[in-house]
């Protein structure tokens, strides 16, 4: 019996979210199909993070069990792949410990959320960024995201429907980058709530909105996370921007090819 | 009675082509439609170049004439991008002379052509760049192209079918340039024949490739280009990568905007 490590990439525009739902394409649907396919019985599937809807990945890890010897490690990607539809696609594959959970034994997650600057939408990027029309402020935005890092409870960051023993979480880094026309928002940490990025991304960027407009100022994100409080953050951004981009393990050597797709 | 220029985008992905055709769906047909409708009768559509199927645009400009005296130049962008699906959008409208024509007065297109350097497929790139899995040398590649630059005559990287008085065109510079993960072709001309740019990629690439491989080496696109004859150039490469994002005017500068996207 091997135990292997898929990394995956998918569009997440045509799926509803990557968990398993009867009568939804699911990414974790299409990956048991083939995997299924490939085995002639059903292989159970352990993904490190359950994407919503919408959402992209470009290094998301997934592990199974299998004793299909016929097909070595490194022929295994290009298996799957003439099986898995061209929204989908398995980047590498890796033998690990029998042992390996890709859930429980991720040591960190790493996200990517894309922003299109442009005061008119942009067809070809339309999937795959959230377009601002307003001319943002990296500098400012990279002040408020820095009070984020550390350990703290990120309540005021978290889904409202999120149910959690603990809303604490270390994060890493948090940084804007700009690469124009798009601005991108790199974060890393043990782990995220759910949908904790993009409340991330939404509250920041309608903040320096609302400076630009004169509207209404929000607190800075250091007070907000204080309040512990979903009622004081501001908007959620929209799915299709958001990329997983790689999940680190203590067993398992972070891909480099991923991060920069 | 205005004249007016779109600079228009576009996904050419679910697109037959720029040029309208009975019973497929097209930018042009889109167009019109939108511009029918926003008039209540039907307006005549000059663009600078009749981009193929699958060929996307970001800087495509298209001349008007227009009696509408209700929608001011600055508001006429919005009112066709409220009518227009998501995968065309007007980036802006200016003003020209009623003289103004897209196609005859343009003295320079604009292309790029994005290569993605990846082993195996990526999903959110697969329909906006041709995906080579081989690590191409930018260095090798600007060498070959640097003797295309100038005046010379293209029969050999036209599409067979390509019926012009003159194969002779000017290009103005040509290069390579690597932005992880992709591999970028700009190229600048007075005029293009058909399929010169996807020529052109293709040939360079498939002999980058040749010669990793140790196949057969094709002479340097000096050599191919003296012959006059496309049965010496190599693939054409595929419609998906290529964007067309600009067109220059002696009467109306060039917008900086679209360059980047």
């Amino acid at each position: 019996m091997r135990a292997l490590a898929l990394t995956l990439a998918y569009d997440g525009t045509d799926f509803a979210g990557y968990q398993i739902q009867v009568g939804q394409r699911t990414v974790q649907g299409e990956l048991q199909r083939a995997l299924e396919q490939l085995h002639g019985y059903p292989i159970r599937t352990i993904a490190a993070g359950r994407t919503d809807s919408g959402v992209h990945a470009t290094g998301q890890i997934v592990s199974i069990h299998t004793d299909l010897d016929a097909i070595p490690t490194e022929r295994f990607a290009a298996a799957m792949n003439t099986r898995l539809p061209a929204d989908v696609s398995v980047l590498a594959v890796r033998d690990v410990d029998a042992t390996f959970h890709a859930r429980y034994d991720a040591t960190a997650r790493h996200y990517r959320y894309d922003i299109l600057q442009s005061p008119v939408r942009v067809p070809h990027l339309r999937r795959y960024a959230w377009r601002v029309g307003e001319e943002l402020n990296v500098r400012r935005l990279n002040e408020e995201v820095a009070a984020l890092v550390g350990t703290h409870d990120f309540t005021t960051f978290a889904a409202r429907r999120e149910k959690r023993d603990s809303m604490v979480r270390t994060i890493h880094y948090a940084r804007f980058e700009r690469r124009s026309p798009i601005v991108s928002f790199y974060i890393g940490a043990n782990g995220f709530l759910w949908r904790m990025v993009r409340s991330i991304v939404g509250t920041v960027v309608e903040a320096e909105r609302a400076r630009m407009h004169g509207g209404q100022i929000r607190p800075p994100a250091a007070e907000l996370l204080e309040a512990r409080d979903r009622a004081v953050a501001g908007t959620t951004a929209p799915a299709w921007g958001l990329f997983l981009t790689g999940v680190d393990y203590d067993a398992l050597p972070r891909e480099d090819s991923a991060n920069e797709l």
